[in-house]
């Protein structure tokens, strides 16, 4: 992988500038290995940009061998304009994440062909034929190697930079590294963890279904508790490098594959906010899901797949991530040497499992605070958006935010993935008074 | 203050050397305010080495006019030799946290006139006629000021750093320019939380006595279950910039003053570390005065003291610590806007309450770990030491691993210090068997 090739051969590549289809095409030309992997006469070369994401320009490159996209950082937020500015260094810290991710989840991220980090520009190899998940799940389609793939993803990249694995020298140097990331860990303080709790400019539902249910969130005192312990707990707990925005629109699938994109929140956080991520991406997957019913009953299929992934995605996290601890347990946390023989082997295990409950249930509150932001603050999701009859919507909506609020609330009544998945049937059955 | 100003004067000044005494003498004449707060001639100053710590070379100059305290760093350990290399960067984390202490603290910490961050050096006002609070301890003096004090320096150095008071980009700076100290925090992690519970070259405690005990320690799984949850909290646990050496070796006191020395520890860890430390150090000093006592009850004025000063180290940092979030709280954690009227303001402080209480819970069981270290690990303490008997000093020490052993396991029997000082007083009336 070339890094910054270019940059002392033509100074102008070291100052930022956003790149536009002929510049771009120009760019691209002078890395050898792109243009070898796109064949051809660069002019040759198809340019679309198709960045539907919040934050940066994202250009699909097809040659007549093959393709690349790349992705440039706009020093503001995509979504709002230049009023809202935010630093180019995040696609330095998505290129660290990348590369810690491709070591430890090899196949489960695309493989970075350039950077550049003056101009703030990744250049991946293009996934094809995958499709952002989400338009999948929105589609009704399954997805029987996520699970695997996913939890594979999960255990590998959060176990390997935990305390459980490195040492503490190694882990407090991760931390310096992300540090100044912090703009982005911003957006997130800011849009999951405050905002929608309180009137804010920017949130936004579907009204009028849900103005009672907004306004009850913006005055429930007993959330914004919880909500302001899950804050504290994301910004203070270095546990591992965490993706950072782990929802269903930053993972590419296929039938058969599943790709991990977008690390560009990536920093060390909580290992419950990944996992909570993914959980309350497929509860609100599997809660739209009667709003997408062309009649009763069609997606019953689609809908059971969804419930038992959630399933699988814990189970088989927690089983990884285990059995990481027990073989490759040598960080400097829980030294093997103060649990020496059987008895020793018994107590360590109890920790262990100890360990998978505390964050068991930060996985849960997570997990519900991604949903409630969906719903009432500044970023929606298309699993809802898609919804065209806007009071189906609020139906789907409704069940989503009821389920979420017992989730961070009375996070005591969700021992297990069962219990949650079971509370979510039950949404799934629940009518708000304006259905009735 | 000057900050390494001779260096470009001088280029050798930017070379490492261990200085000696006539070395020293031509450097500091060198500084102008050092050299005026001396007053006169540099060959008049008296220069000695003083240092009885266990890492560094301590000076006291002294002057026609005054003194100073010059402080500089080996590149090793200096209790234990070349053998054990240390970072000469230690001095500037120290230089870093008396700025932060020094201004959130005035008064409570020695000023800084010169840091040669190339000589691992700082240069400091000489605290006259203080002594080391152990010294004065195992002596039996009261510090009637103490509780005050440390209870303000604890609650502004902490507060002031944490989430509760600084924006979470803030705090973040603030964790990745310590991070770089973890040569420091390895120290602690090795010789506290996990040599003294298995078998390791350097532990020694009093024979024969206490070897039953050290035995049943390096084999009590449910202890070192306990010690290993808090050596994670203690490395994954960023709540504040904490001094993270606070013994009573580390402060020097007069009948009307207290001032906190030796930061060099100090990274962004847990809180209750440093209570801890205070908390574990008067313990000591309260089970170690038997030993000291020439006749019966003799120091049982002092010892009531220590008890009353325990209870007043918590309850006063707790109260003062709870009115800087409520008056001063205006860091990105518990946002005051998600909590507004009065009910949002008796939910906050419901909030604030829980946050202590776990605190309280940290509290315990570091101050546990610091007791344990000091009996059985590398470094003890002359609280101890200084109990010429070794039995009368087993005495006390097994009464102190009582203590800190349920403190550690049983957290839960410890929801208030009224219970800690109950149970440092059973302990005191406690005979080991082999003092029956």
């Amino acid at each position: 992988m070339s890094s910054q090739r270019r940059s002392s051969a033509d100074p102008r590549q070291d100052e930022y500038r956003i790149l536009h289809e002929a510049d771009l095409r120009d760019y691209l030309a002078g890395i050898p290995e792109v243009a070898v992997r796109l064949g051809g006469a660069p002019a040759s070369w198809s340019i679309s940009e198709v960045g539907d994401g919040n934050l940066n320009l994202v250009f699909i490159v097809k040659g007549g061998a093959g393709g690349v996209a790349v992705k440039q950082a706009l020093p503001y937020v995509r979504l709002v304009g230049e009023s809202w500015p935010l630093p180019l260094s995040r696609s330095h810290y998505e290129y660290l994440a990348l590369t810690h991710q491709a070591r430890l989840a090899p196949g489960l991220v695309p493989a970075v062909l350039h950077h550049n980090e003056a101009l703030a520009l990744v250049v991946m190899e293009l996934l094809e034929p995958h499709i952002i998940m989400r338009k999948g799940l929105v589609a009704g389609t399954l997805y029987p190697r996520f699970a695997g793939d996913i939890t594979t993803f999960l255990a590998r990249t959060l176990f390997f930079s935990s305390d459980l694995a490195v040492t503490a020298a190694h882990k407090k140097e991760g931390i310096a590294a992300f540090a100044g990331n912090h703009a982005l860990c911003k957006i997130t303080e800011d849009l999951i963890f405050t905002d929608p709790y309180r009137v804010a400019e920017q949130n936004h539902w579907t009204e009028p279904w849900l103005d009672a249910t907004a306004a009850a969130f913006r005055e429930d005192l007993d959330l914004h508790a919880a909500i302001s312990r899950l804050k504290l707990k994301f910004m203070a707990s270095p546990e591992a490098l965490i993706h950072g925005d782990l929802h269903t629109g930053s993972i590419m699938v296929t039938d058969s594959a599943t790709m991990v994109i977008d690390p560009e929140f990536a920093f060390y956080g909580p290992m419950g906010f990944d996992l909570g991520a993914v959980i309350a991406n497929l509860l609100m997957a599997y809660l739209a899901s009667a709003g997408h019913e062309r009649s009763p009953g069609e997606r019953r299929l689609f809908e059971a797949w969804v419930l038992e992934t959630i399933e699988d995605v814990w189970t088989e996290f927690a089983s990884e991530f285990l059995e990481l601890w027990r073989t490759e347990g040598h960080g400097d946390a829980y030294p093997r040497t103060l649990f020496p023989g059987e008895a020793g082997a018994a107590h360590l295990e109890a920790e262990r499992q100890a360990y998978m409950a505390r964050l068991f249930r930060d996985t849960v509150g997570f997990s519900a605070a991604k949903i409630i932001r969906r719903i009432l603050g500044l970023a929606h999701n298309i699993d809802f958006e898609l919804i065209e009859d806007p009071k189906r919507r609020a139906i789907s909506e409704a069940r989503s935010l009821r389920l979420a609020r017992a989730m961070m609330v009375d996070a005591a009544s969700f021992p297990t993935i069962g219990a949650v998945t079971k509370a979510a049937r039950e949404a799934r059955d629940w009518q708000p008074d304006f259905a009735k």
